[in-house]
């Protein structure tokens, strides 16, 4: 029984150090010349080197990391470079580089107990708590992203409708909850309703005028019919920025409804929240956002950071510990040591194991300020604007509804093209720029038809970012509906 | 509106290079001399240091990485210390350091869409599945950790037992559904319980016997018991490492009631299901893993690898899928370009934004092989067992269960002290211990009793860790017990 040696640490520390700065430098490489590297098809050559084996051998650490710089490193989603702008996808931060390697140094199990990343995170979530100017007192915790912050604060208000027997016995002997969102809302708010047991029938989705706000008169006669067939109506979903079109809900509006009908007010601002952050006009879009009873909201969307990282912030700490604490023998807190520390995170949701997420956040804002990010978004959005302006100015390309922050849809097929050529037209020019390497758009549907969509989260890309992707879907679309 | 130039990269590459390198240093300093670096408390100074201002200003990147590594740092869980055996906290590993620096490079959302990330996924829950037993076609997909496991693998068990229309109308016109579970079961399972609707109290705690294990018999009276009330039985939870005292339940028998009895069997096996790599007798406690309808499971804990990391296999991929998958417009996929990759993971679980921790796993089993894990597994069961033969060696030590497997636990009140005394002495003699950075032991309830607990999850302890630490909870003890 040797026992003297980790069979896991490093054998030369020297030696793994001279890799590890060799392998630093590639990284480093790849990210000052990330316009060199767009989105490209992962090789079968390269796919093939990731096979494990079920006795997977143990490799020298060169080997390694030339199977990281080779094969790995070249093939990512393709976020990162300039031209990307395809679904909501974060750009990420070399500052949050720096962050991600004392973190992973630290390995720090965030759950709870007494040490320097429960503090560092509850300095993140107070910021963001003074940001979108909730009250001191209210709580929040990092996840993963605005999905699981909707399960957490969906499951919040649940609790609160239902009492916190509801966590004993369930729902199932409870009145029916039901909920209310425009019909842009981003399925996540129905996934979490399927989760927590109420069904994704139980969102009602409310028609919305041009902009996309729902209508108040058709909430309340949601909400009305609802209560007189016997349903407990108990919380509304917000929406700032829907994912299809970067629009906004009156939240303020929204906020009085929910205070005169006793509902829960929940807002996604999965990425629109940080609208807040903006230059005017943009800056108000969100206004009443600091009247939510709890919002989600991510910091790898446009807040720029490594994924994964999001957070939900409650305004009632009590209604969010009611669906979440519990401490049983093992976990019992300490009033000091390693077992202090309290309030555990774990106690606002569902993960016990939690990493140090909370560092990218603190040492973007500590490298950059806020400032950098409020210019950041405001060009996102300026640039948004140019994207828009360039569309309207070609006559191959028509915009499907005007900008109103990020999120730009268009539609490149002619205009007497009818509707099955003009989805299979512009789902071909997002797929030939892609495997170009030339830009990426996504697509989704606007009014039934298959239109571009760019939203434009990237910190990288420039105004020749967007006159150049625009020429080149125009081009794309003129080549494809000619042939 | 100036915009060439991204506000958030580094203004000057080669600055940003020679400071990363220094900060790479200072954390292999930290990791080459862990010993050093026992758990302490986080100093007011420092914890000062962490504040946000809402209008924080920018910060050269020379003074950042002096704040992380003067202030953060050294500030870590304490659990990448060779003394620190305090609740079940993984260690970390120096190879997954390099695969978080390339992640964060990448910056890959693994919710879907076809990069390199996601096939590096699925080679390592195909790994897994092999590893584990289960047949190909099965479906999986990491996640922070058990605790998120373990939720998706119950709303796929819950989905599966009512029918998909579950998920759009809801469970509250549906049968009431109950589980059942040792009492040693881990709280996640009781937290997963609430949130999917069905409550805490639909899970039934069946006695067991001195080994932890669930009476069969008490499960079958239970499960007829609850069929003639009404209910419908549709999960039995196996335990693979009970989290207090590392016990487990008969897997096998388990397979065959639930095989018999048509109910959905999952395994929690956040840290014990790794005890199949182990050597024997240790690598017989799972028999019968291979069985399970779902398993969730940690590398983070006992694969050694950087929180959070850990994931849930599904038998039946169509289950899996009928719980969670959905994509809507914005989603759709492409048959080829970034839009391609199908399967999308983010239709196996909550999270539509994924980061990419398989790289972790994977490059931990690329540098050291399966052979090392499972070397670094036996060793630590071995000195567990250390550990008790050296309790029960000490007159003044009491071993309260025989070791099963990596967990130990102990009372170091004299044998003559009663129970209040006792919890508060062994309570005492953790929290000492840690405040002067000697070992990390946690508490728990043994009989309604507080006792010292070591769970052994760390490839750095070694033999003389573990022969000075129980010497020091003895003396300490013995000091305590004298004033």
């Amino acid at each position: 029984m040797p026992l003297d040696k980790s069979p896991l640490d490093p054998a030369d520390w020297d030696e793994f150090r001279s890799q590890a700065h060799r392998l630093l430098d590639a990284c480093i490489d790849h990210l000052a010349n990330v316009r060199m590297h767009p989105w490209q098809p992962v090789p079968e050559a390269a796919r093939q080197h990731y096979a494990l084996d079920t006795a997977e051998d143990g490799k020298p650490i060169d080997i390694l990391i030339d199977e990281l710089v080779s094969n790995v490193l070249p093939y990512s989603t393709g976020n990162i470079h300039p031209r990307f702008f395809g679904w909501v996808h974060g750009t990420g931060l070399a500052s949050s580089l720096l962050a991600d390697i004392v973190a992973s140094t630290m390995n720090s199990n965030c759950g709870g107990r007494d040490h320097g990343a429960v503090y560092v995170e509850r300095e993140v979530i107070d910021w963001c708590r003074r940001c979108f100017g909730f009250p001191e007192g209210s709580s929040g915790v990092l996840v993963t992203g605005t999905s699981q912050a909707t399960v957490i604060a969906l499951a919040a208000a649940r609790t609160h409708a239902l009492g916190p027997q509801s966590r004993r016995n369930g729902i199932q002997d409870m009145p029916k909850l039901t909920a209310y969102a425009a019909e842009g809302v981003h399925n996540a708010i129905v996934k979490a309703c399927e989760l927590i047991g109420i069904g994704a029938e139980a969102l009602r989705r409310i028609p919305g005028g041009p902009g996309g706000a729902m209508h108040l008169d058709s909430l309340a006669e949601a909400v009305a019919r609802d209560r007189r067939e016997g349903y407990q109506p108990f919380c509304v979903v917000g929406t700032a920025g829907s994912v299809n079109l970067g629009e906004f809900d009156d939240l303020a509006a929204l906020a009085d409804f929910c205070a005169e009908h006793g509902l829960w007010f929940h807002v996604d601002g999965a990425f629109g929240a940080w609208s807040r952050l903006a230059d005017p006009p943009w800056n108000a879009l969100a206004n009443g956002i600091d009247r939510a009873d709890s919002l989600a909201f991510d910091f790898h969307k446009w807040m720029y950071v490594q994924y994964d990282c999001g957070a939900v912030l409650v305004r009632d700490e009590t209604a969010h510990r009611a669906a979440f604490a519990a401490r049983p023998a093992y976990l019992e807190g300490q009033d000091k040591g390693a077992g202090g520390g309290e309030p555990w995170f774990c106690d606002y949701g569902i993960d016990l194991s939690r990493g140090f997420r909370a560092l990218k956040v603190w040492s973007a804002l500590r490298a950059h300020g806020t400032q950098a990010f409020a210019r950041a978004i405001t060009r996102n959005c300026e640039l948004a604007a140019l994207m828009a302006a360039r569309i309207e100015a070609d006559p191959g390309l028509r915009l499907v509804r005007p900008v109103r922050l990020n999120v730009c849809c268009f539609n490149a097929a002619p205009a007497d093209w009818d509707g099955e050529a003009q989805d299979a037209l512009n789902a071909t020019v997002a797929k030939n720029l892609q495997l170009r390497g030339e830009a990426v758009f996504s697509t989704t549907r606007i009014d039934g038809r298959t239109v571009l969509r760019a939203a434009i989260v990237n910190h990288r890309s420039s105004a020749s970012d967007i006159e150049e992707s625009v020429s080149l879907a125009a081009r794309e679309a003129d080549r494809l509906a000619r042939s």
